[in-house]
């Protein structure tokens, strides 16, 4: 299943409009390219739903919002929504202030995501409207655990029904649900909490992967959060005495300039609930 | 030639003032650095003005655009007019929306560029006031090839002339023309395209190449883009197997801290027309 | 003393608001993530008190500051002052334009930094109100060296006694003053200044020290500068043939991420003024 989902990323080089944090914006357009697919990132009102209209998907991120770019994410959302463009949201800090948590309720109320995608903490902040996220990293409280999973994946699956998105939860264990199925997905490693942008990265990474993929988005949202899993643990391996979270950081993109659909098929560990 | 035009750079180490995007701000301060030159970033309106004041040259870069720094840049481009600064214009996805366009026609119109470097697309747009610019990627209709070549030639000359500028068209061949002349580049390597900012940092380095050699910037543009793509195959061959685009692009930028005027001379490969 | 200080960082991994420059925001966030710490940035108006709030320290850098920014920069530096916790400015270019060096004299009238740390021309221009900062980089005739150490030191404890702040003033040699006491710092290497955003990596690691070592700061400032330029030697030995300040950058970080508080106690060279 997966090898065709890599295949397809890389067959069409799919072109992903972000709007997105100016923190980790260089890294997001690498792993896009690095994937196979191209980015661009334009956040000015007077020209996003036009730079919408000659891309594929739509990546919007929260990470360093202000009032110039919310308008421009909505207007480039609906524009989205209009031409049928797959959406990702990814609500970066959703609950660590009113203005964040209502964005992104905002959004999702106006906006047809595709896929809505965060940690433990923002992704209960969107289902609660409001939160307690610990700045842009999730609560431990709220981060899922194998003795917390059964109630995790009934959680995402309900919220997942009620937005009639597909939900991904990432933290050392992802969660990802579509109504009535989820994945539980177990690639990855510790040290990817260790560097900034590696959730960025993954949002922008399933943006590729669902435009690429648009009759399966549901799979090609597991696939991605697989892949970029799967790089973590390579890059790790590939980890000298002296290297930290700097060359780990690059080591990540490299790998998923390398990864192919056989490595993804034979290396994505994942349970099915 | 290209000897004395690198150590021009290296020995007066120009200061460039840069108004350019988020997405590749970082790698355009390193590879200015790289070079022997120094950075400054400003867009405020309140500043560019003196910021440039204390420059050697300015870098306009649309990137990410926004009607707050567009003015910024307008104001910017004046003053360096005022104080005969070289400018380079870099007008990223002119063709992909209507705002870039305009513009990058404003600034061409109401600034005095000396260098405007672009993909074909991003140029072509520049000459006709209307372009299919694929985001920030050239159109592959619009490449520079060895079918293309001749045409693509004549179209650049008369564009330098129309406008008074050097221009370079970047690709997979480069095409640089001032008036009746013109070198067509074959440095690079197809890689190269699969980083975010190699045009960014290529645009930045013209910068500081023209304002370190002031009474040569034709060559000086030439010698930036040739030292670009050596590089480019110099970080190429420095690849191990599991190295990617990040390792690729960091391997460039070192390349660039470590070439001196010999290597550029023996490495540089173009023709004139 | 650094042992302990080091391992203060580790052990409470404080969570530190940035208000910085869109240039090195990356190299930033990983910096604080290497030294244990963790990162937020946040500039909007609407939500940085409430960031703020959440954190334990502030870190303001006006390397890329507009009338929007500073507007949030006064805002969450007050809101930090009423929460009492550490607040550091980062002057970056004061000096180089009027709205630069008012609005540095305006964050550090309004708001009570704990610690002021810059480059010599940047704190020169606090001090006096005035400067002529070559763009980022100090001016030659401004540096701290071996001849003008004495009238610098005092220098840098007047205007300690002047603000009561801590002042770091960083350079070819460090020189951090509070009250009647400076240190003197002579770890780093001379290629860092090849690299952009050593200064404001070291200003946001100041953050994360001083905000895991409240009862004091000044030592934890001194050990952040010590650590910086230790990890700067680490990294310049790191160096193979080819690699060049792009890989240097990542050295760095990398080195951050592996120091221990025994390393930096045998590392740190310093004497007491």
């Amino acid at each position: 299943m997966f090898r065709e989902i890599v295949e397809n990323v890389k067959r069409t080089s799919p072109l992903i409009h972000n709007i997105t944090n100016y923190v980790t914006v260089n890294d997001c357009a690498n792993i896009l390219l690095a994937c196979g697919g191209s980015a661009i990132m334009a956040d000015d009102i007077d020209e996003v739903e036009e730079i919408t209209s000659i891309c594929g998907g739509l990546n919007i991120n929260i990470g360093t919002l202000n009032q110039r770019t919310i308008a421009a994410m909505l207007a480039a959302g609906k524009r989205a929504n209009e031409l049928s463009h797959p959406v990702v949201l990814d609500p970066v800090g959703a609950g660590a202030s009113v203005l964040r948590t209502k964005t992104a309720m905002k959004l999702m109320e106006q906006i047809k995501c595709t896929v809505i995608r965060g940690n433990a903490s923002e992704i209960k902040t969107l289902a609660l409207g409001q939160g307690t996220t610990r700045g842009v990293d999730a609560d431990l409280s709220d981060s899922v655990t194998k003795d917390t999973l059964k109630q995790a994946v009934s959680f995402t699956k309900d919220f997942s029904r009620k937005t009639s998105s597909i939900i991904a939860i990432t933290g050392a264990i992802d969660l990802v649900a579509y109504n009535e199925k989820a994945y539980c997905i177990y690639n990855g490693h510790p040290m990817m909490s260790s560097i900034t942008g590696t959730g960025c990265q993954l949002s922008a990474l399933i943006a590729a992967y669902i435009t690429a993929n648009p009759h399966n988005p549901f799979k090609a949202t597991v696939a991605a959060i697989c892949a970029m899993g799967l790089c973590g643990e390579k890059a790790y391996k590939r980890l000298k005495d002296e290297d930290g979270n700097a060359s780990y950081s690059n080591y990540i993109i490299d790998a998923m300039y390398n990864l192919d659909g056989d490595e993804l098929e034979q290396g994505a560990r994942y349970e099915i609930y």
